[in-house]
């Protein structure tokens, strides 16, 4: 990629595109416990839409803001790329701080903005996206956490947890992890890293890919729980990947523990 | 302190009271955003509350539970000690689980449960308190963690802030960081501890003591935060100290980053 980011007040002339209208990259966090996700949807109030309402409350301008990663209802992000075209003249900085001023009442922020100049695509520009997945693993109920971790009881065994999830790690047809729903035209992907550590009573899965599949990282989680208490083997994991059957899989592991936390360009 | 914990079966009868009760020590966490605070007040709903209202829904039995730090409206707790007497023979670990079960609504967990043996009294036999204190500091306001820390968008220098914390540690008269509604008898305390680091956007602040004055971690909080975005410098502070007079000090910090989490016996 070789796209460039301007921060300086020559950004806007220097991204100035042919439609008239500057290109903007934002880094978004959220918490997506009160989201249907992140798309547009009928049935209640998504982050781009909210994201699209602060856009126009700030340059008066309909603008389709497009994201790197759809994540679905109650999944969070620590770094949600996404980009928007605007007319008007506008420095960066104060675009930042004007959505984040009109998105105050909701749990999402702009943490990061920056004039994008070339063909810069959040979603078709990336090569890479990182999730973390958390687990609270104790008796007791994650309660300062909740809605922002799974909560695990039983013992998990986080060092057999990561050797099962290296069988994953590769090219492979992950038709296992993936939902029904899924709209990718292929089931290959490859998954450059799984990596699970324990911090104390968290578990941490961090997932690496140039894309992921619908719910593949959910999936692939609450697959590897089974092996960290004991229910399966590696060997088993190894099989479900190979049966390339989603009924093959382990459950879905829910939405609360899962962050976007970076996309690579 | 010569206060032993049993958590077998055999525990209930070591711990039987001359009262016929058995004395439990129950470890604590808790949100404390929803609340009025620790103590039961007259306007809302406190954790003391909601925790003797578990214990009666577990054993039928009216019980005051008694808790280590009284912490304040809208503070946190990871590592509260409390104590509470109870004449059903029950043991820890089900007391526990029953406990978590009845408080399920609200965002307060028990984390350990254990048999107390002598004369342990979660106030009175407690040796110290720690406390963590949580600054976000960025542009962006803080969406995921709200409510869980103090957002502050001015670049704050930890390094300054901790060389200025040293001047507090040590045994002085508070009165620059007590609350007017505070009903210790000296304002004279010794601090322990009070460090200052930085993790990324976060800046954490970690106090120890014996005991701890109404406010006096915020208060301090708010006082390095001056010298943190270099409205004060150290000599600022050891002059508010001097001066034993609260209006001489910084601004109370807001409840929301503070945590009680530890408490030694």
């Amino acid at each position: 990629m070789n796209e460039v980011e301007i921060t300086g007040p020559e950004a806007i002339a220097a991204g100035r595109r042919a439609a008239g209208t500057t290109r903007f990259r934002l880094t978004v966090e959220y918490d997506g416990g009160p989201f249907v996700g992140w798309q547009r949807q009928e049935n209640g109030c998504s982050i781009q839409q909210c994201l699209e309402e602060a856009v126009f409350a700030t340059v008066q301008e309909t603008r389709t803001v497009y994201g790197a990663g759809r994540t679905d209802a109650g999944v969070h992000a620590t770094g949600q790329v996404a980009h928007v075209d605007i007319e008007k003249a506008i420095a960066p900085a104060r675009l930042m701080a004007a959505l984040n001023f009109h998105l105050k009442p909701n749990p999402i922020a702009v943490t990061q903005c920056a004039v994008a100049v070339g063909d810069f695509h959040a979603r078709f520009s990336a090569i890479g996206r990182a999730y973390l997945y958390r687990i609270v693993n104790r008796r007791a109920p994650a309660v300062i956490e909740r809605g922002h971790v799974w909560w695990v009881v039983a013992p998990l065994d986080a060092a057999s947890m990561h050797r099962a999830a290296q069988i994953l790690v590769g090219r492979h047809d992950f038709s296992t992890f993936r939902a029904s729903l899924c709209q990718a035209q292929s089931p290959i992907k490859t998954l450059d890293r799984l990596d699970v550590t324990r911090e104390g009573e968290e578990i941490r899965i961090v997932a690496e890919a140039r894309s992921f599949l619908h719910h593949q990282v959910r999936n692939m989680v609450g697959t590897l729980r089974l092996v960290g208490d004991g229910k399966w083997s590696p060997d088993d994991v190894r099989a479900a990947l190979d049966a390339r059957d989603r009924a093959a899989g382990g459950p879905t592991a829910p939405a609360d523990g899962l962050y976007l936390t970076r996309v690579v360009y």
